[in-house]
């Protein structure tokens, strides 16, 4: 009843708001044409009415995201789940874009053509005007297609809803990676790094080949029947398979976090996802700077191929050291200085370290979206731990604002972008062939690769599951992002239609499906243990209690985005590799454990532990009186991630071992000695431990001690 | 010892950072030389070198912040008092602005003038570039003097680091003018608003013409003594009053916090400061209305000045109006939805309707940061009490940080732009002109006001108050963002010029001489209550005892920017205004206390028990039950804002009170009948009250009864 009144309330408040703005949008017309009639004043009068209809034109996308907002609240509060937040934003900016394109009369307030002038030199980017002895600068936008000056011209303010596309590169994907990066430091995530780099980038790499292949054939197909006259090179396919390989499942892990399935499931496709859309830039990039070197034959080059491929690996390697030094840089500035004292400090200066990575490689020619990733990862790694109890808060709730708010305005835009961009190429033949060429690259992606990855695994990754990585193939925010960035030419413009159909349909087909499709494929969620993507783990917080998760949040809050839930077993899923393939991995462990931790955060064993004795006096310096405490004391405020990060090695490791009620020796856990030992002695639990079916009871008293042994902490 | 090994590490960085800034911009120079060399693809690499030099040049501004960062930290490490954030925000942009100036030599990889056209027609938004078939398209950036087209291209670095001053407007002022709206919400400032508002409107406008006045003087003397060759208005002279009237004496204040001077000081500076901002825009663009009406007179015209007045009524109150309404919208939506149950919608929400006050001011011409500043006071007042413990935490620190960070950018951009800024005009007749006149016009603003004010208040602005206030009057980011705004004709690049020197003098010596001021003028601090800026007060925090300040900050933290400090007591400094004048106060208290606040929050009595019986279906309609639980359990959560409103009626009211230790009747409190027989109950033990001199002891003891009170709340 009273939600209903709720609901009621909400239509209405909705109907105001997109009344109040459409008066707005009016006036702003009006007032614009009324500025026409004099001639004196034009210039600063049109910038001030550019700057009216700026303000007018963010507003209602503010309007759409409060949308959104308000009516994600409905469904939340009613549990409504076939539709996410992401597919609602889409539905909002729809209708918001057909009352734009239709609604409004087409007010054009200087609807002449703008003036043009000739020039024999090439163009610069700055450009003067002599206006009888007048100079006006104009800076270059860009070049415009003969076709599009009149269209342009035709509806000033549709034209002016379109955002550049830069923005989406250079404003609102940052914080979106760099989100998704920072909550990755996840048990989960480590646990299945080999499967998740596999699909990522192998996978990526086949999906884009066999999708650019396949598109290809559908243009030779568009060709013959006469369906295309314009250029459509192969790149241009190559380019599409690209721009459409990254896969942005944001809908499914929403549902998956509130059903709290699989946790091996979620961190596969979580993790794949963030990686893919990496991969999927850098690729991309890399297929635009093949492009030239054909020279218009746009046939096979062996040695443009091989320019390609370096500059993918130059661009990657390069993006992910940046991010990678960035990280490394802010948990030295944190753990050597005092700042864990000032929150605020702490925070902004972390947000401008993060920031700055982007910036750095953008600078240096390197993709900072990429960087920004790896920065992500390296911060939640390291400088996390450094970090005092409130910055580690602080830092974690900005960028889910932030993320929050970019992603649904990107989702809102898309929506918006239906109706107002100008320039779409709708073609049949293209759209059906893209749908059909998405689900056969996902196809021989996951499949083949998921029958590769279990021989190399213990726990397989089962078929049901493989379907779930099959279905969850939705595209979102990145394909779009990088299908905007350049709709220059026809083939552009035609991919760039198809791709915001294509993240349409999978946003709400896909997406809405999840749940059905979950129980139809018999994989469990509502027991399952939930993969938290929004805390990165503290080494102060004292509640890492063997049997605790560390993936549990703490906050008490009412925010029902993270029900806390303690559960006890911690083996459900866990995959194992065999162990000679780990030997690398654990190589790389045992270094961060015993030498990057130590050095960069104040956790792990101190460095006078672990480093040659003749490195002595060094590292006593490198280590911090914090680290010594850590050690000395036995309640080891690090153990968790220590327990963690073994937890991790065994997985690599020989065999699957639980945490859960095992007692290790945590100074030798501390030393990183003991993870063979206890591999070893735990490694017969771990059998009993893959029967999946835990009963529930038991489970709830697991919590439940868990929950009680909390409070005791101190006193171990 | 360590503390110095900090510094060395922190100086080491500082340089490191430096260094690897100085490379990227030569890299970025050389790039951007070498790309000069083909013809073909000039304008992509040009506009990809545009948007490197973009990189770097945001870079180059987040590692200033970065710096400044870090160097607050160690400044607050070690107690340094003498030079605050701000003022090293701005020797660092001095810094690298002249390493920027003279260390690097001039790349102007085209430094050949941009190629001009001419045309017959008036300058359009829009102009095409017809180069052999192509068309480009440029917008229009603005007029350019025919003197600059060289200077311009002289360093076209230089340059690109000035920012388009609009950023000022749009980007950065908000946020801070939010924050501090959003902060107001203080007993002290309540208490001291009749003040405020004297202060900031008839003291403005009194330094306002004061200041236009004798710099029209000075200008007369310069134009004598053949200075000044070029057009200097009357208007402009008073625009530049406006401009240099708005005070920021954010070091002053921070110093306040920090050694805890006395709290209606702080109040008085603080509300002084913020509300004059608002007062300087509205007052600047009135006269800058005020100009072509005098149709280049420049004489005094009386309908003309009148329409300015009629500008300025409009401009402000309909800013004013704008602000509320969204903040009693947001309050609405905020209390009528459950929104509470999930902060980051909250958040979100509560973010998004905040900026959307901005484009919703702007979009219908009235001033945005105006409106920003008032939406922020309310809701502050009355959208916090519907927010969840959570959601109020996170919205208070995203604004701090946004504040913070926008705050120093705009400070160390300061630095910057007197070394990078091409059209310095620097007269040192109007310079010094400038200094005397904004000292007089302080001097005419305070001591003349504080006389009048005094007439009716019964808690006198004392002497050393008022000289403190003189010596406060720190010009800062407003008066540079309204400076900086226009800089297109010869009077206004003075005034920037001008204004520039004054902001760096006034924080640098003033800022620097507070903490001697302070004692100079005994000003007692370190017992004094202490004004805090940073949180909102929450209905639902049951820390509302009797006794205990509900300025105080609960949170727990290391955050030394608001060290706990519960103090008892509370009639320190408190104004109380002759009865006759506060019935317009109070009748307003009472309307807000019993119909604003239960309609928009779940605080206050319930509307069926305020409202007239015939309005029954209507108040239970609009009466959460929260707000129902709130009434009936005798212990109400929002007893802290009754009290503290009763607190604030009463000085307002005929005998100053102090709540402290006062066991008022909760429930008549609750229905705002209980304050005039509180406030006659009490009023004796006010007079006593007014020995400033407390024991520390004393004070000691009562502040941790009150620590000592807190965890029994509930069972009262």
């Amino acid at each position: 009843m009273e939600a209903l009144r709720n609901a009621a309330c909400t239509a209405r408040s909705t109907t105001m708001m997109m009344l109040v703005w459409i008066f707005l949008n009016a006036v702003a017309g009006l007032k614009a044409e009324g500025g026409g009639m004099e001639e004196e004043l034009v210039t600063e009068k049109e910038a001030e009415e550019s700057h009216r209809q700026d303000s007018v034109n963010l507003l209602t996308f503010i309007s759409l995201l409060t949308l959104t907002i308000l009516t994600i609240w409905l469904f939340k509060h009613r549990r409504v789940r076939f539709l996410h937040e992401t597919g609602l934003a889409m539905i909002y900016g729809l209708l918001v874009g057909v009352i734009l394109r239709y609604g409004i009369p087409a007010t054009s307030y200087h609807n002449k053509t703008p003036p043009s002038c000739s020039l024999k030199e090439g163009p610069s980017s700055t450009l003067l005007l002599n206006l009888s002895g007048k100079f006006f600068e104009y800076t270059l936008k860009g070049e415009i297609n003969f076709r599009e000056i009149h269209n342009v011209e035709q509806n000033d303010m549709l034209r002016k809803v379109t955002f550049d596309p830069e923005v989406f590169f250079n404003i609102l994907l940052p914080p979106i990676i760099f989100h998704a990066g920072y909550s990755l430091k996840k048990r989960h995530f480590f646990r299945n790094l080999g499967s998740i780099i596999t699909y990522a980038f192998l996978g990526t790499a086949i999906s884009c080949f066999v999708i650019g292949n396949l598109m290809y054939g559908v243009v030779k197909l568009m060709r013959a029947v006469g369906q295309l006259t314009d250029k459509f090179y192969y790149t241009d396919c190559l380019f599409f398979g690209a721009v459409i390989s990254a896969t942005d499942p944001v809908t499914v892990l929403a549902i998956f976090n509130e059903l709290h399935a699989d946790g091996d499931l979620y961190a596969l496709l979580f993790g794949e996802s963030v990686m893919n859309d990496a991969v999927a830039i850098v690729l991309s990039s890399s297929i635009v700077a093949y492009q030239p070197a054909g020279a218009n034959t746009h046939k096979f080059d062996a040695s443009a191929f091989f320019k390609s491929v370096g500059i993918f690996l130059g661009i990657f390697s390069g993006s992910f050291v940046m991010g990678a030094v960035t990280g490394v840089v802010t948990a030295l500035v944190t753990k050597f200085t005092k700042l864990h004292c000032f929150p605020l400090l702490e925070t902004a200066l972390f947000f401008l370290m993060s920031w700055s990575t982007f910036l750095l490689a953008e600078a240096c020619g390197f993709t900072g979206v990429v960087a920004v990733l790896f920065c992500g990862i390296t911060q939640a790694h390291y400088t996390c731990n450094n970090l005092s109890e409130e910055s580690t808060k602080r830092t974690k709730q900005l960028f889910e604002v932030l993320h929050f708010l970019a992603e649904n305005f990107i989702f809102s835009y898309m929506g918006l972008a239906l109706f107002t961009f100008q320039n779409h190429i709708f073609s049949p033949i293209f759209i059906m062939g893209a749908f059909i060429a998405i689900f056969i690259g996902r196809a021989l992606n996951i499949y083949p690769l998921s029958f590769l990855l279990n021989l190399g695994r213990r726990d397989k990754i089962r078929g049901n599951f493989q379907h779930m990585m099959m279905f969850a193939g939705l595209r979102g925010a990145m394909a779009f992002a990088l299908a905007i960035r350049d709709t220059a030419t026809y083939a552009r413009q035609m991919m760039f239609t198809t791709t915001l159909l294509i993240v349409f349909f999978t946003v709400w087909v896909f997406g809405g499906g999840t749940t059905p499709m979950l129980s139809w494929l018999h994989i469990r969620f509502g027991n399952g243990k939930r993969f938290q993507d929004e805390r990165c783990q503290h080494g102060k917080w004292e509640y890492s209690r063997v049997g605790v998760d560390p993936d549990q949040d703490l906050q008490p809050s009412g925010d029902s985005f993270q029900v806390l839930q303690g559960d006890g077993p911690q083996d459900e899923g866990q995959s194992k590799t065999k162990q000679e393939s780990a030997w690398l991995f654990r190589l790389w462990y045992t270094f961060d454990h015993n030498y990057l931790k130590p050095i960069l955060t104040h956790s792990g064993p101190p460095l006078t532990s672990t480093l040659p004795s003749y490195c002595g006096p060094l590292a006593s310096c490198l280590t911090t009186p914090r680290a010594y405490e850590n050690d000395e004391q036995l309640r080891d405020p690090n153990t968790d991630l220590i327990h963690n990060d073994a937890d991790l090695t065994f997985t690599f490791g020989d065999a699957a071992i639980t945490t859960n009620g095992a007692s290790t020796s945590r100074t030798d856990a501390a030393r990183g000695l003991g993870w063979s030992a206890n591999g070893k002695r735990i490694g017969s639990t771990s059998e009993e431990a893959l029967e999946r079916e835990l009963d529930s009871r038991e489970q709830e008293l697991l919590s439940r001690g868990t929950r009680l042994v909390f409070p005791m902490e101190d006193h171990v």
